[in-house]
């Protein structure tokens, strides 16, 4: 009876959350409300002490009550220690430094929540936790997705991309991630997952600051749609696959973020597009806006495998160039072409 | 000297816009202020009267003050006696009945701005062009793209794409319309443009549902993802290309559609969603919503094709069945798929 019983009540699995921003404390809740025990890392004592004792991490998510079975800790080696698998949610350009003084990362599957490109090396996220953390790349997989953390933190259904080396990992990464209100749906196309999910925090910046100058929706309907024309030709030249950038980790991600007030690189472009500079608009939107790292690497990449990325371009004159958004958004709107 | 002065300034083309409703009185602005005399027929000699004598058609546009290059007529002659183009803009299901009585249409190019698909014939509009209005399938082109009514009347920057069955005859269509804030595309590809710019009226409905039964972000963009990913199945079994549905007058039209609250068909869908059935919800938008006579026509051609369209077929199980959208709409969402 007992065993029978153990049957039907699989022991949970134990899951590692790297980083309590507002996307890895909500994602958190996700693995939990997915059954998991979830051990949530936080860098700073004070916040993985409030995530312990009360549950709640006021800083990132200050409606958010966690569920009892998330833990907050400030020690490594507390996440790590029999962890059935470590999930990554550090900030992009950050990952490599707060890895590096890290033990290795156990044996285990590893899925990464990251979005963005590596300045300077270049290197998708995957790449990042394999050198840094010394995973193997064959256990490394990647969620995306349209994941407005606002809406998931709330339950609000949704549906996201977990993508893995193999079709077995992703489908086990897939299990662990299925909360009552979050569908994940599996792909091998690592590449192209995280490709999608890096550049459209780029794009978004763009079609925010068409909306900040004033620009309307048959406009910025058509930044997103030449947006992602130019996101596909990128990962795709980088070895993904053309049909996830059609998908829900590609289109669905970024219409949905083009489409939140939400979405901070979303807020940051409307906020150049209302004329601020990138120093003042980041600092109204608060948080760190992916895109605008990311921006730069994107660029890069496209020069060395010679892919035409001309939103992409105008967004690194703007935010690392000093150009004007409004010089910028004018010669992009208006460069012309004869034929789709 | 005056010969080549002449050069410089050629004589404007003469264009018949056929249909005084927004659409149709919006683009007679576009066609004027590309240079061309534009006559606009309205079945009611009093909306002509007042579009000949104050360039109002207050109607359907009330701020609207049309230049004076267009002219008003209710005699189809008139309009169509020396014209050099002849512009179609009437409604999907009322256009057959409205060309029948009509001496046949000139033999001159024909460009559609009609988008649906003909409820009992299951007809494109070219082809209904062709049959009712006596037409050589080879002189009609097709305009579509992200292209909201209102934000063209305002003169905000738009992109548009004509297609039309030879590249020249594009060309010369697409010319006609380049006002300095439309930017005209062309293409041959003149069912995949149909196809688009008719079933995305459909989807738009099921995503103003969603929003109207409160669904967030994450919910409508995976909405409009699968709703491209359908109208794309469709229109390649049609003949249509895939890369049309990817451009601006599939993504961009459908992205821009079910972002703007001046969407009948999107309005449609919240009225729906808030828990109106389908005649008090087309009581609240007012004008005709295209995407309800289209969704039961769509689904015809999907079943006849063997296209799997359930965003489709669950508009129609609503609109034509009287089935609850909050039930199909659940549906809809929890369709269970492994890999994407």
């Amino acid at each position: 009876m007992s065993a029978h019983a153990q049957e039907h009540r699989p022991v949970p699995p134990r899951l590692a959350v790297l980083g309590a921003g507002s996307w890895g404390t909500t994602f958190a809740q996700v693995l939990a409300d997915a059954g998991a025990e979830v051990t949530l890392w936080a860098r700073r004592e004070e916040v993985a002490r409030e995530i312990r004792e009360e549950h709640r991490n006021r800083a990132y998510l200050p409606e958010l009550v966690l569920p009892d079975a998330v833990h907050g800790t400030s020690r490594p080696e507390e996440a790590l220690d029999g962890a059935d698998a470590v999930v990554v949610a550090f900030p992009a350009q950050s990952l490599r430094s707060t890895l590096a003084p890290w033990p290795d990362l156990p044996a285990v599957p590893v899925l990464s929540l990251t979005k963005g490109i590596e300045r300077g090396t270049d290197a998708r996220i995957s790449e990042v936790i394999a050198a840094a953390g010394g995973a193997d790349p064959a256990l490394i997989g990647v969620l995306s997705g349209p994941n407005l953390s606002a809406e998931i933190a709330a339950r609000r259904p949704c549906a996201s991309v977990v993508a893995a080396p193999d079709q077995e990992l992703a489908d086990r990464l897939a299990r662990w991630c299925t909360a009552p209100y979050l569908r994940a749906y599996t792909s091998t196309d690592v590449v192209g997952v995280e490709i999608a999910g890096a550049v459209k925090n780029v794009i978004a910046i763009a079609v925010g600051a068409a909306s900040g100058l004033g620009h309307g929706h048959n406009t910025t309907a058509s930044l997103i749609t030449r947006g992602l024309a130019e996101i596909t030709r990128l990962g795709v030249a980088l070895g993904g696959r053309r049909e996830t950038f059609a998908g829900l980790a590609g289109m669905g991600d970024l219409v949905a973020t083009c489409a939140s007030p939400l979405s901070r690189n979303h807020r940051l472009g409307l906020a150049l597009g209302r004329g601020l500079d990138v120093e003042a608009a980041a600092a109204e939107v608060g948080q760190t806006a992916e895109g605008v790292a990311t921006a730069r690497a994107v660029a890069d990449l496209a020069a060395r495998l010679d892919v035409d990325m001309p939103i992409t371009r105008a967004v690194v004159s703007v935010v690392d160039h000093g150009a004007r958004i409004d010089e910028v958004t004018t010669a992009l709107l208006s460069r012309s072409v004869r034929s789709e």
